[in-house]
């Protein structure tokens, strides 16, 4: 059995974790959840283990220099450089492009937490099985909570080692959440996926012939210069972005999912970090990180770069310091951070 | 009629408004309210009134350079040196010590704010003309809240002016204090007093020997410096410290009251700076200083010397970045800042 190929995307600009998350350091090149950064983490979820390759990452040029020194001794590793932040769709077009028309490709965002690697690879071998297969595969993360934050995936019929996609459902309000979470025929849509490269192209080309045909155009004008592949940035420029949900998987006869429980999180937001951290925790709940003095306080998470955060009295609150930023939030509030003027016009 | 002589007391650590208000730059030298400090709004209240003679202000060594500096051009000002921090009771005997013994001192502290100054002086006038005729007066503010958090004065029988002091009453708990604010006999201790000079040292020799003979002996051994008075440092380093209700008001047969509504505020914690501030409030009752985006919050108090705060979804919260501090606190925790270990170890 050939060994399956990890995809990794750098994309997204990770604005609901600012201040920390910026820019010239976005996310995924961060280490939230532990010494490792969540890039490094996806790396070596699959380094190690010889029915992975090496990972091949798709990121924009803003960033190469931090995953090359992030990727550090990472053997066979490629970088595909975008020309352009075009959504997921051409990004995997990309690397499917790149790869051998059989090539089995794991996709995996490089932002997201996953606390089981062990059940990550498990879920993986599975979904790699139906994808040669020429299913395309999403991971159907195992739902522990009414979540309004994710879309869905509604379970179908068995397949070998999954089950057919029935629905793609979109971020739900609560009261469907909890239906959802009630009839246990739903996972959250983690944005995991497996292909068969060729299958992928011939999907995408199906789907989005102009997308299909525009990757095809800046992969063939592209420039190799080491382990980095730089596609042409003139056909890329004018695609048409989207995500490969809606691009392929909501379009193919062909969808497919795997289950996984693997204490999964995309760390979407300051309380999701939190959540993430809960391990951490004293006995009120509060995680905190670099210097804080907390007094009478619950479920606060609190994380500084350098100044002392003291907190009297409060409960459910995020609060971040980094550089000259300071920001409080609720967990609730979390979600909008993305939306202040500081994450906006940086 | 002589003129009526302020004294002015800048004693007091104000560790509840850590971290802005600092051992080396505490609470009477900044400007929470206004532009000026509430020390400097305490000098300008009698200033430029030829029924106030100028101020004498005492003080610990630590901060006469910043009093000489906020005094300005205040003619005629003098400042007494406190050897130790002693409370009010020795403090306010030297000042009285200094006086010509018909004076009519109007003692007042450095870090209380008072919205409307006439009412001040009107109050004055009045507490003045009952000191004249040896009276010891207190100022009784006008509550309008069942607070806790300071003691009360019960009106007695009416006087010329004024009301002879029933009963003086500790800090109460909130239902007593619920019932002296419906009874409409109690007002709040503001710690403004008016005495004769003379008489307040009577009495004080009455209740406190031992300490009105130290005080005398710290200024017959002081040292006058151009405006600069500094006490003896020996005796009154042998004084043990007491307040001036407690060593004199509360044993006084010649306790009187004046009432005064004046827009006082003690400035005690964030959560009353953010209530003298509430004028400048927006519609949801926030008010912030320096650079503050706020998002979906209610009664929040924000204020910063640099770094950006953001703030989403938060109700009732003070937050205050200081130099390399940041406190994020309740308005009911606000009382407890200074319990925090910045606040306690600075």
């Amino acid at each position: 059995m050939s060994a399956i190929h990890p995809v990794i995307l750098c994309g997204g600009s990770g604005t609901r974790l600012w201040p920390v998350s910026r820019k010239v350091m976005p996310k995924p090149f961060l280490p939230l959840v532990s010494d490792e950064t969540l890039f490094e983490q996806a790396v070596s979820r699959v380094a190690g283990d010889a029915r992975f390759a090496p990972p091949m990452v798709v990121a924009g040029a803003a960033h190469a220099d931090l995953i090359t020194a992030q990727l550090g001794q990472t053997a066979g590793a490629r970088l595909v450089i975008e020309p352009a932040a075009k959504n997921t769709a051409p990004a995997i077009a990309l690397a499917a492009a790149l790869l051998p028309v059989d090539a089995v490709m794991l996709v995996c965002p490089s932002d997201h937490h996953i606390a089981d690697s062990a059940a990550f690879r498990a879920a993986a071998l599975a979904a790699a099985a139906l994808a040669r297969e020429d299913y395309l595969v999403s991971f159907g993360i195992a739902a522990d909570r009414p979540e309004t934050g994710y879309g869905y995936l509604r379970r179908g019929e068995p397949l070998a080692g999954g089950y057919a996609i029935r629905q793609f459902v979109e971020k739900p309000d609560l009261e469907r959440a909890r239906e959802y979470l009630a009839s246990g025929e739903y996972s959250w849509n983690g944005g995991i996926f497996a292909f068969r490269a060729g299958h992928l192209l011939g999907e995408l080309a199906a789907h989005r012939p102009e997308m299909a045909r525009l990757v095809a155009e800046a992969v063939a004008g592209g420039v190799a210069e080491g382990a980095r592949f730089h596609p042409a940035a003139a056909p890329f420029a004018e695609i048409e972005g989207d995500s490969i949900d809606y691009a392929v998987m909501e379009n193919t006869a062909r969808a497919a999912m795997v289950s996984a429980d693997m204490g999964w999180s995309d760390i979407g937001n300051w309380a999701a970090l939190a959540d993430a951290l809960a391990g951490e925790a004293d006995e009120g709940g509060n995680v905190v990180r670099g210097s804080v003095d907390l007094a009478a306080c619950r479920d606060v998470f609190a994380t500084t770069d350098g100044p002392r955060i003291s907190v009297v009295g409060l409960e459910g609150v995020c609060i971040i310091v980094s550089g000259d930023e300071v920001l409080v939030t609720t967990r609730e509030g979390a979600q909008a951070v993305g939306k202040l003027p500081g994450a906006v016009n940086q």
